[in-house]
This record gives C-alpha cells, sequence and structure tokens, in this order.
C-alpha cells in the first residue's frame, strides 16, 4: 500500500519546527508493516494543498495528512479538501456536542469559532478527538484514502493510536510484520554493536535488527517480515533468548516498557515506598516516576535540594562531609539518600548529586560527574559516573542511571 | 524565489530519524528572506528520485537536495542525477585530491569507494566539502537551480553556511522577512483568536500572523515580507505595541524566551531565591527550572509531596485543613506554599495541588482540577483551574500557569 503523509502549516517550513509528526507516524506505520514511500510539508496555502492532493491522488493508496484543522483563520485545511473534494462542510451533532462538552468542562465559552470545530466534510467519516475540539476525518477518493488529522502532536497520536492504527491493522495488511524490543541500560550504542557483531551476523534472514538510542537507553529492535506468524515469533523468541545470555546484565525491560513503570511495578509488588533526593538531575526522577498514572501508591516525593544548605537543613548531611568531600562525592550523596529515607520514612530511595554542566566543572571533578546512591532497609549502594558535556543530556543519563541502579537494588542484582 | 527541499534516505520514510536537515535548512533560508514552499522526503529508490525532480522542475526556482551521496552501495543520488539530467559522470581532479588527503589525515586506505567520490556531474559546478568526501553540486536546468548535498548534517551545514548562503545571499534574493514571536498565557487558541479577531483585520498586508499553540503557551508568529527591511521593522514593532495594549495580561515573552528563563532572569535581578512545594505537578516546575544553566544562583530546590503524610510532616500542613477541605484545596496549597517557603527560607515559592487523572476525580473536583498557590515575602495567592483528562498535558499545563503566576506576583501584576 503506498503511503504519503502530507503535513500542512507553515512552522515547518520556515523552520521554527522540526517535523516530529512525520516521523512518529513513519514509525507506527512502520511497526504494523506499512511503509511510507513519501513525506510532504507544504504551507497553509489552498493553491498548495490542492497541488499536493492532486499528487497524491496520482501516486498513492493512503494520504494521510495533518495540521491546519484549528480554529484559526489560517488553519484552512478543512475549506481547501472541501473544495478539492467538490464536496461542502456540514456540521456534525455529535461533534458539537463533544466540543460543547469540552467547552464546559474547561470553562471555555462556545463561540463561532469553536462551533466551526464540529463542522466535517459531508461523506467523510468522523474520527474523534478524544483530547481536542477538532475532529479527524476519513474519506475515499477513486480507491485512496485520505486521512485529514489536527496537527496537535499528541491529538494526532491519540486519534492515530486508538483509530487509524488498529482500522488499518484490520483491514490493509498483507504480511506479517513482529517486533520485539530489547531495552539496555549501561553501554553506548557503539560497545554495544561492537559486542553483538558475531550475534548479528548470525541473525535469521527473516529478521532484522536496529539500535535505536536515546539518552541513557539503547534499544534493540527485533524486526521479522514473512507469512507465518508462528515461525516468526519463534525465530524472534531464540534471538532474544540468546541476547539474554550475552548481555544478561545490560538487558533492563522489553517492548514498550519504561523504566519508570518497571520500578513503579516492582515497589507494588514488594508493597514499599520510594523517596528521592535530587541534586544535579533537579527533579527530573521525580517527574519521570510521577508521569505514571497511579505513581502515588508508591512513590511518596522527593526532595530536590539545589544548594548545599539545603542538603544540610533538610536532609541532614553533615557539614563536616560537605566541606571535606564536596557535595560531588560519595560520602554526601550517601548521607542525602539516607536523609530522604529517613525523612519520608520510605523502605527505599535514590540520591543523585552531580555537575551538569556547561560550567561548575574542576580538573578533578569534570562536567558530567556524578554520585548516584540507592538505599534500601538495610545498605545503601553508591557509583560514580562521568557523563558528557550536554546539561539536559547529562540529567536524561543520570536519571535513567538512578532507576536502573535501583531496579536492580531491589531486585538484588550485582550493581 | 520557489524554493524546495529535497531528502533522500529511508531513514526519515520508516521513522528512524527525524528530519532536522530540512528544518536547519528551512531556518537558515528563512533568515536570508527565502521562503521554502515545499519539502519533500522520498526512499532511495530511481523511480522516486526522477519523479522527485521532475515534480520539482516544475514547480520550484531553486531545489535544494540532500542525501544519498555516500559511498556505499545504497547511495544512488549521484547516478540518478546523472541519468536524470542526461549527463555523465566524470572524475574531479581536484575533488580527488581533497579525497586522498582526507583519506591520509585519518589514515584510511584509498579504494573503489573512495575513489568514485570524485565523480561529479559533467557541466556541474563542485561545492566543496570542506569536513567529508562527497562534494556538493550545483546546476542549472531551463531556469531552474539544482543543489546537491550530503545528507551528513555537519557537511550539509557547512556546506550551506559557507558556500550555498553567501551566494544565494549575492545572486537571489528579492525580499525580506522578518519574525517576531509573542508568547501568551492563560487563555486557548480559540479564545485569543476571537478577542483579537479585529485586530488581526487590520494588520497591514505585508504582515501575515500564526498562532503556534502548545500546552500551556500560546505562540503568536508575526511575519513581514517585503523589500524595505526598515519598513517591516517598524510596522512589526506597531502591531506588537498594539498586541502588548489589548492583551497585556496574557503577554509573558518573546522570541526564543522560555518562561522559566524569564523567572530565572528576574529572580537574578531580584537578587532572590525560589523554593517549590509539588503535589500534581511531582517534580516536573523544578525539573524545567533546573533544564536553564546557573539555575542553581536563584532555585534553592524543593519538595515533591506526593502524599499527604509528606504534606503534613515535611511541609507542615495542618492535618484539619487537609481533612477538612481534601489536599486539592485553596487551604492546602497554600500551606504548601508557605511551608516550603519556611523551610527553604526562600523569597518566592510556589506550590500545586491538583488531580493530573486519569483517575482520582470525584464530581466536585474532576480530574484536571489543580490548585495553585504562589508566595512572596509579604503575601500568598491561589487560584483554582480546571484543566483537562490528559495527565501529562495536566502535568505541563500546571507547571506552565504556575510559572507564570509568578512571573506576575514578581512583576506585582494581577494574578
Amino acid at each position: 500500500m503506498k503511503t504519503e503523509i502530507i503535513t500542512i502549516g507553515d512552522e515547518i517550513l520556515i523552520g521554527q519546527t522540526v517535523d516530529t509528526n512525520s516521523t512518529w507516524i513513519a514509525n507506527e506505520l512502520n511497526l504494523i508493516g506499512i511503509d511510507v514511500a513519501k513525506i510532504v510539508s507544504i504551507s497553509d496555502n489552498k493553491e498548495e494543498i490542492f497541488k499536493a492532493l492532486y499528487d497524491a491522488e496520482n501516486y498513492a493508496d493512503l494520504v494521510l495528512i495533518t495540521g491546519g484543522l484549528g480554529p484559526t483563520d489560517d488553519d484552512i485545511t478543512k475549506k481547501a479538501l472541501a473544495e478539492y473534494f467538490n464536496t461542502k462542510l456540514v456540521q456534525s451533532k455529535e461533534v458539537l456536542e463533544h466540543v460543547e462538552a469540552f467547552a464546559s468542562k474547561r470553562k471555555v465559552w462556545m463561540n463561532e469559532r469553536n462551533i466551526r470545530q464540529a463542522d466535517i466534510l459531508e461523506n467523510s467519516e468522523i474520527i474523534q478527538n478524544e483530547i481536542g475540539t477538532a475532529p479527524g476525518m476519513k474519506l475515499k477518493k477513486n480507491d485512496v484514502t485520505f486521512i485529514a488529522m489536527p496537527g496537535v502532536p499528541f491529538e494526532m497520536k491519540r486519534m492515530m493510536s486508538n483509530y487509524i492504527i488498529p482500522w488499518l491493522k484490520e483491514n490493509q495488511i498483507d504480511q506479517y510484520i513482529i517486533h520485539k524490543l530489547i531495552l539496555t541500560q549501561g553501554w553506548p550504542e557503539s560497545r554495544l554493536a561492537e559486542y553483538l557483531e558475531s550475534w548479528e551476523k548470525n541473525i535469521p534472514k527473516e529478521i532484522s535488527i536496529a539500535y535505536l538510542p536515546s539518552p541513557g537507553i539503547i534499544k534493540l529492535r527485533l524486526t521479522g517480515k514473512g507469512n507465518n506468524k508462528k515461525l516468526l515469533e519463534e525465530l524472534i523468541q531464540d534471538q532474544v533468548k540468546k541476547l539474554e545470555k550475552l548481555i544478561p546484565e545490560l538487558i533492563c525491560g522489553y517492548d514498550s516498557e519504561k523504566l519508570e513503570e518497571i520500578i513503579g511495578n516492582l515497589l507494588k509488588k514488594e508493597n514499599s515506598q520510594l523517596s528521592i533526593a535530587e541534586s544535579c538531575t533537579g527533579g527530573n526522577i521525580s517527574h519521570l516516576l510521577t508521569s505514571i498514572p497511579g505513581s502515588s501508591e508508591y512513590f511518596s516525593g522527593g526532595v530536590v535540594a539545589y544548594s548545599n544548605k539545603i542538603k544540610k537543613d533538610v536532609l541532614s548531611v553533615s557539614k563536616s562531609n560537605l566541606i571535606d568531600y564536596g557535595a560531588v562525592s560519595k560520602e554526601v550523596v550517601e548521607e542525602m539518600a539516607t536523609g530522604v529515607k529517613n525523612l519520608y520514612k520510605t523502605d527505599f530511595a535514590i540520591a543523585t548529586s552531580g555537575i551538569a554542566g556547561p560550567t561548575g566543572g574542576t580538573e578533578e571533578k569534570p562536567v558530567g560527574t556524578t554520585w548516584i546512591a540507592v538505599a534500601s532497609k538495610d545498605k545503601v549502594i553508591s557509583k560514580k559516573y562521568v557523563f558528557g558535556n550536554h546539561r539536559n543530556r547529562n540529567i536524561q543519563m543520570a536519571s535513567i542511571t538512578a532507576l536502573n541502579m535501583l531496579r536492580k537494588l531491589i531486585l538484588g542484582l550485582e550493581i
């Protein structure tokens, strides 16, 4: 199925916004075996939209359009689509009710613009926008399916995940594609790839692999393609077992799991509470943990101690350790962990102290130097890391590394 | 000058790589007054390349092509260009010398692949690749200029900055483009657009506007196009002044400013310290503030109080208020703000308490209900908001709203 993505809006063309929507869509489609053949970005301009639609109609079988469905005057996609498809806009009672409910809940009054959001292309199928007011629309012309979605990333993503991907899976797939993700933590991509080189050479031809790096986590994606689903599943499972023998200490999760979720599940299972003392990570570990629904069940909270005074006054770190060893030290980070554990009366605790950068480094402790401690009822374990020069990357690397240290502590693995 | 960017390569189409090259090129061109009309991504496939070149030739005056110039077998751009333009590849002595010097410096053997890098399209103008082996090429057909560059970001950027941008500046510019961004906080896009409708109708024709929404912040972008740079600057400045009169309470910043940076600058100016007590935002406000280099100068830290017990024990919130009003209440959030301010001995404090969702809502306090308090030396101000159903969006909305309340408090504006 030849698939094209069209993004409409000036932000990308003037270089203000990176087109992450298309990347996300392409990746999601790839996961269900649909290759994107072309991605096109054009501006909010009727002639450009017409031309892009015409080209797409003569090129693709499936056309995914994002952007320009908002309530402001620069959003012209809906009008342009109506004109191109020689149809008209009609008010959808269903969408209007949704927009009204949406507005009333947010205490926003209904106005002409809101009401216009309920207009849809006649003969189009509505795709519900659960978290916004602009509905998606699906319509067919000469065997080509056009799907229009808002450009707001989280609205588009929800629509894709809940409606479009399931619909495509049911109707359009001609071969099986199976993915398995192995999450690794601890080694950089180049080291991992070199170590796995001979394994990679011997994987069966039905399976391809890709390294997906992000700060702190390298994902290994195994993809199997073919007509025999059961065989593919077995082939992938064989390779997963091989990897589990090759790099047991690096694997920290599978598929869409997040480390903050894995830890949540472990803590729930142990019926335990966690608290966190953050210096260099500045609240990011707490933020990651609390992004998971239901985290209040096992996460008591934490202290962001961004100054020595707070480390001393709130976390009971000893003045002498701060003076003798400095804030970025084994002694201080361990005191921070036990300090927050005692203050919050939790079973486990994490503490971080490091030099996130870009300034503040010394010859002895360069930017990126980070001490991380994890504590349980009966012990505290700390380790020193030297990450890089980039502040936000350092914060993310330290956060992920700290979460994985805790995971190992809870599971009784060597840290 | 109608300009199109074509990126060639599979990484973008399978969603593995975000197309940051096009964004960068578009931004650089925009800065010198060239609008990119279209961005197209296609795969390393001869037919696709032919089709894209044909479409571009009939659409644009300037076509910038990136990708597929490397030495491996999947790089077919050069061959495809030769065939499309009905010309042949010839070895360039100049490029060969460069490649040889390059190889010897890196202690890489010359091989057939390296030598092939010196092949260029006959009749094309070479664009030197100072930091790689694949040369850029420029050629003209029927008044359309085609420029091919490697896809490696560093190499492409160096080529653009050192050769192509200067050449365009000298030869091709016909107009100026000036942008101004106004950051607003507090109203949703539809309400803002309705309120500004009559203003929008009366802006001069040289200026266009766009609304760029993100959770918590709506950016208004004013774009001026024309031949008289000074006039454009004045016209935009006039409109900015008008907006500052129309929506003074909504404007919270300009251009690339971030709210967390603006607050940092205000606190530095006031020589003041800030602390934060976070319940529903779970550390995200601290995370935003500490993502700014140098934030330890004005940010002491904070307490993530994810349970009532911690609110009581660490932040000294009274038990009776927690029982009588619940954690998500004016009474409790104000006590949280003064609690953290006293504990951290800071000049200012922020506190948040809300129901981030997806569960935990009641009829009286639905998911999204959030109390936010800001405190200075002599007062505490709190406000209730009802955001939406989406957990991470609620966290982000509450964080941005809280930062803006603090901004107003510091500046003595009405909250």
